[in-house]
């Protein structure tokens, strides 16, 4: 957003000639900057509640620090993610307040951390020892958006008493995020046991005839249970932000 | 659940021996009904809210009239999904209060409506005519389980100002379930435009490289919006089913 | 087989020429009828505990009949699958003792019920009612090989306390089938409770991104559960026949 | 299984008011360890004849020791599946015991060799030199778990009289793992030769249209020899342990 | 070809002005004609060898017939595949020598019967009963281009030993024809019994995770025998037509 | 486009208040008309010099009427796209001057003839007979569209001097379709001979591996020519529609 | 072409035996050079209007050094797409005026830049900062085939404002490459808006069910616009071949 | 073939008891030598006309070179296929007169090179540049098979003339390999233009949605000429050795 209109535009605004609700839907959908490889949406936290999130694999590092410098001033919560170790220690040596967390590959940089403003907690459920990582991001970016979360890793079905030890803390979350690679079928049974939604986040965990993930992604969005929704293989971020938007329905 | 079973901790509780908390979760997960083609779950809208919605598809017309009858006394609001006129015409004609919508390939048997418990609108949104069938699966599932539900129908992408048409509406939804087929872009628009869950419904729509709808379910997996997740191609019974669950958080 | 070979074999055997063991093992490997449309391997039954199965898919009535003609005077139990209502009517109006199960597709022939040889219990489990015909040439095909089978129908891994309701038949068993279409994880839980081997059969019960059956195999072979082997979509004979071999191990 | 729990129900025991039945019913299915990253099964053993076997692919070495060490002083068998070198060095030089087997990336930690009780031979097959790798995972497995193991390598359907030289040997065994990738066609030749189970173990071997293996997976799915089942590509460790299973129904 | 360059051309050649070679060159690339809805290769024969083939699929009566006309007068031997029996009673009534083979689904249309000028023997395999009408496809197709052809049906590998029953005549072909459907396996096993090139035809045949044939085409690319080589499946004429091309080399 | 706007806008025009840049804009993007099940998008043809086409699939004809009445009075030029006969039999009942071409399944309901605007020659090529269906529907969209489009059929490259036949019109055309099917070989060819755009379209034609048109579809997206670009398999309107919007840059 | 006959035939040209037209048609199909590893078109420039574009990957530097040797000398423009650093810098070193792109990874060997004959701005539009390189590489080829090309850097449609932000140079392109990864819904947006061409580009970008750009590709294959085309996975190069051809139609 | 049973055979030949025709056809079965990780098949020389060629992908040069040590004394032909420059090395080393060519990835160990026996030339063609690699792999098998070879290399079909340029070559061969990748079309008009075999090779070179040869592997398989049949991807091996086998006929 240029200053120029903005200027004007508050200046009407104060003299009462617009009216507050109008004003604040224009700029609800002007603020976009342009630095040439990127278009930072300024007003998106005002907008949707929560500022851009910035998508670090096929980045530089350069780029990620580009960004961050223009979004720094304004936001008080930046997230990045699918940013590797090398790429991490550029962003970070640059902005010190930035915290790398390496099993999740993603950087947090909260200069005032959100209040819990989420209903319940979110609970965060891995088939496998493997699947930690993807669920990793999953809780830091619903903690990050001001929930309560919880997790329970490794209760996969193959050995389903595991599960079934958590049976308080599963059935008193408001939203689940379940995490599963190989058969992907985790999700189906907890979706079983609540009467809550449930998200279910495919994992690229296992091999042959795994297919990267794919094996998981398809067991899931065939699940006999009906309270489950799925995102992208590997995705826990996007878990993570539905279940935040979710929580505070 | 078998009477003696039932009876005994039911004395249990009068006479104050058994606290009624520990009863409510016994009576949860005890009573299935063995009837030979199928294990009818009659504690299920206790335990889940909503009683077991029968899938029509793949079973006999009679297996469905069996279930029903077991079902029917107890229980106020029962769905039938993916049921063909033939079958349903035998199905109507033996339960006279139950409703046959073509469209949606389903039987509406309600006794008593839910009362509207969810907490704002449910907003079905679709990107052609075609994807209507689907879009009104989700949309009874949503008003059964006591939902308000609006609709916008073919809006798709290619004229997007179509859509823009409607702003105010999507903006004030609780939660948008959205249906389309061929290349499965609409979700991410939409869900561009608020910050409130948005389910994306794959349609089997289209032809050539549609793929029977696999090419809208990639496209809605890779969604660069984060408030979406994805349900099973033509599965609007799911999307309807989850976004009720999600408007009762 | 020959009978001039037979003959001058049979008289080295009477006279002592030849050891009984090589004549055995010689028949097992020889006897070969060339009708033409079909080679019919008369010492099967010698060869391998039980005669030639007849795939009744891509057969004309009248090849079935023509190969039934052949076995008939030498086999106790003859079996056709994958014959529908049509061609079966014209198998059984020749073959008078022959019997159509309409539900697995499957004609059943036995002039001589087999013993009961199998050691333990064969069980039968489907997760849902859509998968009771595959499910039933399982059960038909181990019963014919001489075991007792049971089974139990309908409870999918969605409602998990369906399946515990069954947990001591499931602990007694000594091979169990598991059949499931849609997401196809109801193997991997049953695996996890017992210590017997399980043959998973996918089946092409779903609709969408179950893609015939798909999922479901995928999902069975990415099994945590490591007592699971699969056999291919809807194969239910198979997974009978299988269970049978295992039986009498 | 956590310390008071166990010893109140011991007490009982001890004093007879709990039966010795109920109790090791219930000691089945309590005793998981939670340790963060790993629901650790200490009564696996107990339950399912056999350990947890720890799948090594996608942990770090500190979370295998970690494991480890908490089954170290319960179990007299334990195997570490799909390490690779760099993390088994780690591994071997914490617990000098433990044996790295590099063909089968396979730990074997082995205080206490398991008795033969596998009632016949298990026969694992390969069809190409490169295809050792998976069958030694088998092998391996499969002797762990108390079978008396044999091996044929490189015996392929390209040259079939290399397979029968060793008649003998297949028409013995009690159970048969037959592994092979490009075409895979070899499971079902030796299939029709016995009356035996067999376990087809596809491979990833080959290039260009094998796909990784999925090529050899689909062709041995659909095998027209019925006493076959398939476990999941470059599973040996899957196929050794179920015909381990089989071999003691 | 039209009259007036086909006459100045044949009086050049009458004069001696024009080579013979020269004109024979010409003649090959020259003569097709324009018919609207197909460009008929009139000097097919002359230049190949044999005439052209018509593809009766997606074609009407109609056409074929439009075609059949142009191409009568010319023609000692036309071959129509791929075309159903509705459509094939209508040209059968109107091209009486016309002959339908229904296995096959194929008009063998010859005026004048090729006399056999193709090396030595072609033999046609199939593993199954079911893949007889791909097989007839590719005998019939060998045999109007002048081959001696003989078939063997019903050998597939589940029952090798009905395979090696016929050794002899395998092993005195001079190409064959490999016809299987399911795994595919058979022309590997073939292939490795000759030292002559053997034309692998996958079928679609099968049902499950065949995939219409996909399994068994993808398995015979993989053969670990190298005198194969693969054509589309149900390829029946392809592969005949390639085998007599081979024949005559 | 409601009255009353319509009304003050022009009102406003009328009285040179609003310049008539600015009000076209606007009538651009406002005027769309929501009957339910379609939104009628009535300024297209204002918008993008061609009024909307009716996708007839999966359509009733009782929708196509609805939406051709409310287009009728205002359009020159509907066509309806992917029309069955049945349904086209309603329609044409209906719209006496609607015209059915039922090789292209497609109305053409031309009530004034487009002026050829177009700068040069469509050229529309097949490689097959059995491509004409798809070819007459680019064919006919881009006559609709006022261009000069003229046909080539049955040229492909197994035949290649066919081709080479037209050699004069190919060079000549400003913009080419190519619709092949099998392994959609064209398309390269021709692209290699011109400098001039070419649309490649694939078509379901084939059998076998042709998997409904993928490989066609995968072989154009693959071609080494550079002046190609691809759409939907069996798209010829899209086709048409690209080529006649290329024709008039 | 070799000398002799080019000589003899510009000879004829001289003494007015060849007409000037013939002359020139048979110096556009003639002169190949075969340097063993390529065949070097020399005047394809005279034929297709721009020389042959170098496929830099899959070949040596050396390859590619010793086809610029022999183009060199005769064309005004060379680009070599698909080099990577290593070998672009050996490229650099022999043919100093060369400048490599390695945002593109493209070398621009461009001794006299071609002069502006497109007849309008091509502008080049990515979803998000990932595309940007396969944009380069559109921009680069289209630029160096005589066009003015803008570019606009990720504006994808999850924050659809961004694109609209850019309405005007939208709606005054004459031809538009819009390049996406992920979701691939761009491009059906932007055709929506125009009524130009427009080249759709899959990029790899993404992960997961993005499946190497797989979902962008059917995404836009199956666009409800009709005023686009597709051109492969990342490949830039073609999109801008193309933009620039259609712009001098 | 153990010592023993040979000589005895040979001293029943030798006395006149064994018919030479009888000891000839025991022996082509019989001599198989098992070193454990490979079955080497001396005899196949003898019974296929070409020692057994050494697959060395997924072999360590320690196996190459164990089965090399066995080989080298009988056979005056080997070659070792897919094998990279490291292994490579070590087998030159250990064997002086083995020669590896990297740009197949061969290993060439010819002792006494076998005369000319194949009937005509084979004729190797490429596409592009890139094939080679796999094109020298099939010459070089040819060729070592007793073939006069010839190849053309880059002249795929989006400049047709430069294939049409070497028109009496490609007319005067007896077999025809044609190796492409990307749209794989080559074949396909190579094919049209001879009566003659033409075995077609996909290659893996391409990008986006070549998927690693799929595509051009697919194009082949659905060729519009019947003179053609397929082999793997990169099987430039295969394609050579079945040329050679047809060379043979």
């Amino acid at each position: 957003m240029d200053e120029t209109t903005l200027k004007s535009m508050l200046n009407a605004v104060a003299k009462g000639e617009t009216p507050i609700d109008e004003a604040l839907r224009a700029l609800k959908h002007l603020s976009v900057e342009d630095i040439g490889y990127a278009h930072i949406d300024h007003h998106r936290s005002l907008r949707k509640g929560f500022p851009e999130v910035i998508f670090g694999q096929n980045k530089s590092a350069q780029q990620i620090n580009g960004i961050l410098e223009r979004m720094a001033p304004w936001e008080k919560t930046i997230l990045v993610t699918r940013i590797d170790p090398e790429k991490a220690a550029i962003v970070i040596s640059r902005f010190k307040d930035a915290q790398y967390h390496d099993d999740a590959q993603m950087i947090y940089f909260i200069k005032d951390a959100s209040p819990i403003t989420g209903k319940g907690t979110i609970l965060v459920i891995t088939a496998g020892t493997s699947d930690i990582p993807v669920a990793k991001e999953a809780y830091l970016t619903a903690k990050a958006m001001g929930n309560h979360v919880e997790t329970i890793f490794d209760v996969g079905v193959a050995g389903i008493h595991r599960l079934f030890a958590h049976k308080d803390m599963i059935e008193s979350a408001s939203v689940l995020i379940v995490v599963a690679g190989m058969e992907g079928a985790l999700p189906s049974v907890v979706a079983g046991l609540v009467d809550r939604p449930v998200i279910a986040v495919p994992t690229s965990v296992g091999y042959g005839s795994s297919f990267g993930g794919l094996t998981a992604l398809l067991s899931m969005l065939n699940s006999c249970s009906s309270n489950i929704a799925v995102v992208n293989i590997d995705n826990g971020f996007g878990a993570g932000y539905m279940a935040a938007i979710i929580n505070r329905v």
